[in-house]
C-alpha cells in the first residue's frame, strides 16, 4: 500500500530532525551495502522506516550500540517453507532469531497437494507477522505424469495469482526438458510471467541447452554444484543462488567463484531446510559465518544476503540501511563471528539478545486452517500383495548420503506365491498409496538400504506428489503405519507390530505441523529414534523415504503408478 | 508487448542450434558485464534477441569479428532531449553512431512550453526508430512561480502518463526545498510515483536535509560536483549519475570515487548536451574514453553505461550481451581506445563502420508535428521602455564560464528619462517577453558581459519557461530580433540594424529544430558567428542567454515577471 502524503511529510520532518525519531540506534557500526564500507553513526527510525544514517539524531527511544554492528535484515530468495514442516508463522519465528526478515518462497509442495487453495493458505498464514514472505507461483504442478498429484496448476490457475502483490513471478522452472522441447503449456506460463521474475532450476545444463533455457527468460539458478557450472550460469546472466540446505550443500564448492567483479550476481539461499537444521545451525547467518570463515570479505557476504536478492527481485524497500528503507535490521556483537544478537523488523525489536519477543509482536494465530484431509481408498492386506511373476526383480538400491538410487536385480523371497520382505538380505517392501483422490492406486516395489529388522514406517511427505509412502518388514505393519498417518491427517509414523512407536503429526496438507519449532523437532527426533529401534541404519530415514517417490532423480523410484526408471522416464515392471 | 509462445519456441530452437540464427558475430571478444571478464566466442542473434554467447553457432548471416570487441548498446539514464535542439529521431541518429541505443529522457523543457501535449509529441516522435527512448514524467512544471510558463502539470495530469509503458517514473525532483518543506503538491507527485523510479536533483544538499530528501523515496542524483558530495549521496543509497554535459562537467572530479565495491551504484549521464558537442566529442563513448584514459578499468566503465543504468531502471531486457537480451550491441576495434565502429539495434546493423545506415532503417518521418506557435502580445518600442527611477540600478553581471551571475549596482545611461544600453560600460538592455499566453508580460533589466557594440540577439530557448529572451544595444534592434524569432515560430536570431544576420529556426515548441544534426550545427555556428560580428565576447552567447531567465541559479536573473534575486527567491526592482 502506498504511503500517504501526511505520513510522508512526518517521515521527512523526522529525517530533518524537526520531530524526534521513534528510535535511534546510537553509535553503531553500520555496514553500508552501497559503498561497501563500514560507517559509524546513528540510525534513526520513524514509522518503521529508516530516516537517517550517520549524523547525530535524537529519538523518543535511544539505544547505545557503540561497538556493535548493524546490518540489513537477511533475505532468502529461494525457500520451500514446507521443507521445514513449519507453518509460515512458526518458520518466521524460527528464522527471525537468525536475522532473517524476508523470504521468497516457492509453495510448490503444498500446491501439489492442494493446488490454488494451498497457495492461498500459505499467503494467509504468512500475514500479520513481523516477517515478510513473498511467493513465486509454482511452475510445475504436477511435477510429472508418472505419479498422481493432488492438483494441477494451469496457466489460467496461475493467472489468478498475478494480482496478488506478494507474488513476484514464476517459481523455479524445473521442467527444463519441457522448455527445451518447446512444450506449449510450459512456454505459456513463461510468457505469462515474462514481465515478472522467472526463477530457474537446471542441474548440469550447459552449452547451447543452457543458453536456450536462459533465452526463454529464466534469470536464476540454484542447482549449480561445481565451480564450472556456476560460472557458466553466472556468465550467461543467471543470478547465482548459492544453496546450502539440508540435503544439497554447495556453499564450500561455489564460494571460490565470488570476487569483487561478480559478487553482485550471487546470493545465498536455502532451498530445502529442515527444522532440526534451523535449530542446530541456523539459516543464512550460518552461511555467512561459513563464508567468512572460508575467506569471504564480510561486507560482500552481507551484500549476498541483503542487497543482492533485494535487487534481483526488484524489492526496492529493503536490503540496505539507508534513508527510506524499511527498518529491518540485525545487530551483531561482532561482524566476523556473525552471531545475531538482536533483530528489528519494520523498526520493532522482535529479537532481543537472542530471544524472540513474542509479547511485543502481534502473532496473528490462525483460528483454523482450511487444510485438506487425506483421501485414501480403503486398504486391505490384498492391496499390498505382490504376486511372484518372474525370477529376478528390480530393487531400489539406496546410495548412502545421496538422493540418487541405483537399480539392482535380485532374487526375491516369497511366501504362498507372494513377494515378502527379506530381512536377511535387507530387501524390504515399499509402497506408495495415492492419497488425494481415493483412486486406490498403489505402487509396490522393493528397496534395499533401510536395514529394518522389524516394524514399518510411513510418511505423507513424499516428493513431489506427496502420496503416502511406507516401508516395512510385513504387510500388516505397513498397513498399520499408513493407517497411523491417515489418522493424524498426515504425518510421519513408526510402527512395530500393532503399536505406534512414534509419530509426528503434519495435519496441514500432510506436510506441515501446527507446532512451533521446538515441539516439532522433539517429535521428529522421536520418529528418528523409533526408526532406529526398528533397526534402521539411516541417519535421516524419513528424508530418504520422502525422496524415493520423486521420479526426476535417477535411477529407480516408486510412485503410486508403479516403479519408474528415471533415465528412461517411464514405468517399468517389478519383475524382469 | 509480451512475446508469443510461437515466437519464443523459435528463439529456443535457434538457441539450441536446431534452426540457424539470423546472424552470428563470430569470434569476437565479448565484454561480460556479469562476470566482469572478457570471453571470446560467437554471439548468435535471432528475432532481434541474443540467443547464445560463447560456443560455436551458425547463422544465415555470419560476420567475422576476430580481434574486435563486442559490448552492449550504451544507455544514458538522464538526458534532456531538448538541450540538443534535435527532434528525438534526429537525436537518435546522432547518438547511434556513438554506440548509444537507449535513453531515459526527461521532457521537462517541452512540458514547460506545451504541457502534456508536449510529452505526447516526444513519445510519438521517438517511435518507429531503431533506438529506445524512455521518459520520466516531469516533476516540476512550472519550475517556479517567478515566471510565466506555458503549462502546469498537476498530479492528475501526470497520472495520465503512468499507463504509458515508456514512462518509467517521476523525473528529477528539482524542487528539493518543496520536498523538505513538505509541500503537499510535491509530495502527492512523489507518492503517486512511489511504485516506480523517482529521480533526484539536489545540488549541494547534505546531512539531515539530504537524508530527508532521500527518505521521500528519491533514488538518484546527477548534481554532485565534489567527491565528498558524491560519496555522501552514494552512501545514502542514491544511484550516482556522473554527469558530463555541455555546461556541467563532473567526470574528472568524481571518477576517483569509483571502486570495485561501489561501481554498481554509479552510471554516466549527459543531462544537457548540445548538438555541437555531440558532433565534436560524442556522447557516452566520450565519457568512457575519458574514464579509461583517467585510469578506470574498461570493463567497469562499460558496466557504468550498460548494466548499471539498466538495473537502476529495472529494464531487464538490455544492458548485457547474454541470452534473452535485446541484441543491442556495439562493436569496437579496441576496447581501450573505445571508438565505436559498428552498432546493432535489436539485431539490425544500424551503424556500419561509423556510417549510419539510413537505408536499412525505417526512419518514420513525421508527416507533421503538432507544435504550438509562439503566442506573443503585440510589441511596440514603448514595451521596452525603462523609465529612470533612481540613481543606481541592479545589473546582472555574467561570470565567465559559469551559469551563476552576480548582482552589481551601477549608474545607468539614459536618454529622455529612459534607460538605454551603455556600450562603453558594456551594460546592455535585456528583456524577457512572455510567449505562451500573449499576456504582454515583459521583464526588463540590464546585463554586463556580452560585449555587444551593435545589434541584438534573441532566443526562444530560455530556461525553464522558455519565454523569448533578448539582449541588444537598441530597443529597435531588440524588437527586430524578437520579431525574427517569432517569425520562425521559435529559434535563435542575430540582428543588426534592420537586417537578420543569422538565425536558427526551432519550430518545435521554440526549442527544437526539424533538421538533422549536421544542418543544425551549421545554423548554430552561423548564429555564433553573427553574435561575434556584433562584438559579442562570449564563446557560446545563446547558452549564456538561455540561462539568464532561470531563477533557480544565483544570483540575479530576469524573467517575464521582472528581476529575480535568487538568494531571496523574490522579484526585486531594477532601481535600488
Amino acid at each position: 500500500m502506498p504511503i500517504t502524503v501526511k505520513a510522508l511529510k512526518k517521515r521527512i520532518s523526522a529525517a530533518r530532525g524537526q520531530i524526534p525519531a521513534d528510535l535511534v540506534l546510537k553509535g553503531g557500526q553500520v555496514v553500508n551495502v552501497f559503498s561497501g564500507k563500514i560507517q559509524k553513526g546513528d540510525v534513526a527510525i520513524y514509522d518503521g522506516v529508516i530516516v537517517g544514517v550517520g549524523p547525530v539524531y535524537h529519538g523518543k527511544e535511544e539505544k547505545d550500540l557503540a561497538g556493535k554492528w548493524i546490518i540489513p535484515g537477511l533475505i532468502d530468495g529461494h525457500f520451500h517453507i514446507e521443507s521445514s514442516m513449519l507453518l509460515p508463522r512458526e518458520l518466521a519465528a524460527a528464522l527471525l532469531i537468525h536475522g532473517t526478515t524476508t523470504l521468497v518462497a516457492d509453495p510448490h509442495e503444498i500446491a501439489n497437494v492442494m493446488g490454488l487453495p494451498g497457495i492461498h493458505l500459505m499467503l494467509k498464514e504468512s500475514l500479520g507477522i513481523p516477517f515478510d514472505i513473498f511467493f513465486m507461483a509454482p511452475s510445475c504442478v504436477p511435477a510429472t505424469h508418472l505419479e498422481t498429484a493432488g492438483a494441477t496448476l494451469s496457466v489460467s490457475d496461475l493467472s489468478t495469482l498475478k494480482e496478488e502483490p506478494r507474488i513476484l513471478g514464476l517459481a523455479e522452472m524445473m521442467n527444463y526438458p519441457g522448455v527445451l522441447m518447446g512444450d506449449e503449456e510450459v512456454l505459456e506460463k513463461i510468457v505469462f510471467f515474462s514481465d515478472q521474475m522467472i526463477d530457474g532450476h537446471c542441474p548440469s545444463l550447459s552449452d547451447h541447452d543452457l543458453q536456450a533455457y536462459i533465452t526463454a527468460g529464466i534469470r536464476s539458478d540454484h542447482e549449480a554444484t561445481s565451480l564450472q557450472e556456476a560460472l557458466e550460469k553466472l556468465e550467461n546472466g543467471m543470478m547465482l543462488m548459492i544453496r546450502e540446505g539440508t540435503s544439497a550443500k554447495d556453499l564450500k564448492d561455489l564460494l571460490p567463484l565470488i570476487n569483487d567483479k561478480n559478487s553482485r550476481r550471487c546470493c545465498f539461499v536455502s532451498d530445502d531446510l529442515h527444522a532440526e537444521d534451523i535449530q542446530q545451525r541456523g539459516h543464512l547467518d550460518f552461511m555467512v559465518r561459513e563464508a567468512i570463515r572460508l575467506g569471504l570479505d564480510p561486507v560482500t557476504a552481507v551484500q549476498l544476503v541483503t542487497r543482492n536478492p533485494a535487487e534481483y527481485f526488484n524489492q526496492r524497500d529493503r536490503g540496505a540501511i539507508a534513508p527510506g528503507y524499511r527498518a529491518d535490521m540485525v545487530i551483531l556483537d561482532n561482524l566476523n563471528r556473525f552471531e545475531v544478537t538482536s533483530v528489528y523488523k519494520d523498526g520493532r525489536l522482535v529479537v532481543d539478545h537472542g530471544v524472540l519477543d513474542d509479547a511485543s509482536v502481534a502473532w496473528q494465530k490462525a483460528a483454523s486452517i482450511e487444510s485438506k484431509p487425506l483421501n485414501i481408498a480403503p486398504l486391505s492386506p490384498e492391496s499390498l500383495r505382490i504376486p511372484v511373476s518372474g525370477n529376478k526383480a528390480r530393487v531400489i538400491d539406496l546410495v548412502p548420503g545421496q538422493l540418487i538410487t541405483h537399480e539392482r536385480y535380485e532374487d526375491v523371497k516369497s511366501k504362498n506365491g507372494s513377494v515378502v520382505s527379506d530381512i536377511e538380505s535387507d530387501i524390504l517392501k515399499l509402497c506408495v498409496v495415492e492419497r488425494h483422490h481415493a483412486s486406490g492406486c498403489i505402487g509396490l516395489g522393493l528397496v534395499s538400504g533401510f536395514g529394518l529388522n522389524m516394524g514399518a514406517m510411513a510418511s505423507s511427505v513424499a516428493h513431489d506428489s506427496h502420496n503416502v509412502i511406507a516401508v516395512g518388514v510385513s504387510d500388516a505393519e505397513i498397513l498399520t503405519a499408513v493407517e497411523a498417518v491417515w489418522l493424524m491427517g498426515g504425518g510421519l509414523a513408526v510402527v512395530c507390530d500393532e503399536e505406534v512407536l512414534a509419530e509426528t503429526p503434519l495435519p496441514v496438507a500432510g506436510l506441515m505441523s501446527t507446532e512451533p519449532l521446538e515441539t516439532l523437532v522433539k517429535q521428529l527426533r522421536s520418529v528418528k529414534k523409533g526408526a532406529a529401534k526398528l533397526g534402521c541404519v539411516l541417519e535421516d530415514p524419513f528424508m530418504v523415504l520422502s525422496f524415493l517417490a520423486l521420479p526426476v532423480i535417477p535411477e529407480l523410484k516408486l510412485t503410486d503408478k508403479g516403479l519408474v526408471n528415471v533415465n528412461k522416464f517411464e514405468i517399468v515392471p517389478l519383475f524382469l
